[in-house]
């Protein structure tokens, strides 16, 4: 039988370890979770809206009954959270995590947590905003989690730890730690760098004020503007941990940029129609497969 | 007092058309609408779910009566419909347009309807879909409709366009159509060149199947698929008519995306924190000003 969890810690109380919490007591109501953040700030909102059973002041007092750890702290601070919370780890405890590239963070948490049973993870799921308000229960319906076990990891606990991501409404999957990493770089990474990118150009022309890029942002850079929004430091140990795959598929992309710029430059409609064309179909399967709202406009209110 | 129009006449039954159509049998009642469109297919549609008082099925007719015409066809066949409506026309008729790019525009129809009253406007709002039954009465509410005429366009007649606009829902603005070209080409143009490019990079690589571009989509790669489902024929003609614009602000975006790409190379965190910092700021304004949902991720369902 598939090992359940019967008392979760929380390591980092923002927006992912906040919704994981909110998930818990909606899917897992049985399953005691205590939490934690480094900001005290973010302990006493944990506190006010009554997220987690207990909140812990303490790293070392949180983990102390878990049976499973899960670390939702940006990705540049996963291993100095694991190392606050070794001492106070059960013997039998699965260490697991939430963030956004995966070959550092299990070479890190392999550092920090020698002998332990680490089975790294990432629930593709988020918004563009931050901190413990900003989660919700349902943030991870129909979303993919991605599980990164390395080679030799116990089966039973993979197992375990894909039926709780399943239990909170996720689909799990699992492939390796650097496929991953280039997977989310094309999906994720490289989408955030070129929205990031254009909102800065758009807003540090001369030719251009501000407020006319803001009047009429509805023409489409509007879409751009939110996940431009998102956490600066998230972001930040994002494209320094997965730095080569970024950097790859943002070659690729300034190939095919240049293509329709010379494209453009020469007035070649047939090549322009030609790759508007292509792209439509991604759309339609992306719909098609849950992954997106069907309503125009993302569902906009109009 | 603002002359009212009392007859007007769409050509091109599409998104924005058959929403001019909508949004006056919602706002003005009192006005007659008669559309016209070159495919017998969308005029079917057309008359099939009412969208005009008559469907004429032909653009000489169409316009007989009209005090007003309004030009919504792929900007490249604006030249065409101009031509095509010119015998029909009532000799104090005001034409306009609701073309994405304005400069070219405002020449072909120059051209094509010498000694006519013609305003070229451009309602900045829309959808990713097109044709007759994408359209709705609500599309241009609160969204900017910016009017260039030309510099001896008669005070008056401009001024019943924007009072036209301002019925609908729409709010005003009035520029040289080389400015909108600019504006547009940032805040329109830019976004649907980049968000084509990445759909066909990502749709394409390797290393990473079609299949988990679309599984993994909602780490922040489908919200540049929306756009990039856009109409090709249209996308197509705004890239060609807005060339020098478009080609001016991709220099730009191209030299800020190298900038950005050294600072990942080199690990500068530093420089990378303080450009994520500062493009948080304008989604801020864009809510503020009411120019997109203020909910989480676009008030996508979770
Ligand atoms: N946001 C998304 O869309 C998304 C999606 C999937 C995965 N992820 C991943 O999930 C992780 C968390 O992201 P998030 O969006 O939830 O971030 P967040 O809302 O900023 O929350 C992170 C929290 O962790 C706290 N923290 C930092 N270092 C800590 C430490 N050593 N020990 C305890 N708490 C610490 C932070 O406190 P301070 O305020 O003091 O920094 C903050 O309260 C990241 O690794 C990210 O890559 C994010
Ligand atoms: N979509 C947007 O988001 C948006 C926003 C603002 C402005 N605009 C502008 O609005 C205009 C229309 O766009 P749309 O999205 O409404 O396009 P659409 O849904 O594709 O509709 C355009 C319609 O015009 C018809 N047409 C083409 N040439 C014609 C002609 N010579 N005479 C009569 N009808 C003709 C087309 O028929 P066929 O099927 O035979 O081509 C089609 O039914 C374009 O200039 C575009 O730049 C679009």
């Amino acid at each position: 039988m598939t090992r359940r969890f019967g008392s979760l810690a929380i390591i980092g109380l923002g927006l992912i370890g906040s919704s994981i919490a909110r998930a818990v007591r909606a899917k897992l109501p049985d399953v005691r979770v205590v939490g934690h953040d480094a900001d005290a700030s973010v302990r006493d909102t944990a506190r006010a809206i009554e997220l987690c059973d207990v909140v812990a002041d303490d790293a070392v007092a949180a983990v102390a009954e878990a049976d499973l750890v899960i670390l939702a702290v940006p990705v540049g601070r996963m291993e100095e959270a694991a190392r606050a919370i070794a001492p106070g780890l059960a013997p039998d405890a699965i260490v697991s995590d939430v963030g956004s590239s995966k070959a550092g963070i299990a070479e890190a948490l392999a550092r920090a947590l020698p002998g332990r049973t680490v089975i790294p993870a990432h629930p593709v799921a988020g918004t563009e905003n931050s901190g413990p308000a900003a989660g919700f229960a349902t943030l991870f319906e129909g979303r993919w989690c991605i599980l990164t076990p390395a080679s030799d990891a116990p089966a039973t606990e993979v197992e375990a730890l894909a039926a709780f991501w399943k239990a909170l409404g996720a689909r799990v999957e699992t492939m390796d730690a650097a496929h991953h990493d280039m997977v989310l770089a094309v999906t994720s990474h490289l989408p955030h760098l070129i929205a990031y990118t254009i909102v800065g150009t758009a807003s540090e022309l001369e030719e251009v004020t501000e407020s006319e890029v803001i009047k009429y942002s509805a023409g489409g850079f509007r879409d751009f503007t939110r996940i431009a929004a998102s956490d600066p430091v998230m972001w930040r140990d994002v494209f320094l941990a997965n730095k080569d795959a970024v950097l790859a598929t943002l070659q690729r992309f300034n190939e095919d940029l240049t293509a329709l710029q010379q494209a453009i430059r020469r007035g070649d409609g047939a090549r322009l129609e030609d790759w508007f064309t292509r792209t439509r179909a991604i759309r339609r399967s992306i719909i098609e497969q849950g992954q997106d709202d069907a309503a125009p406009d993302f569902g906009r209110k109009h």
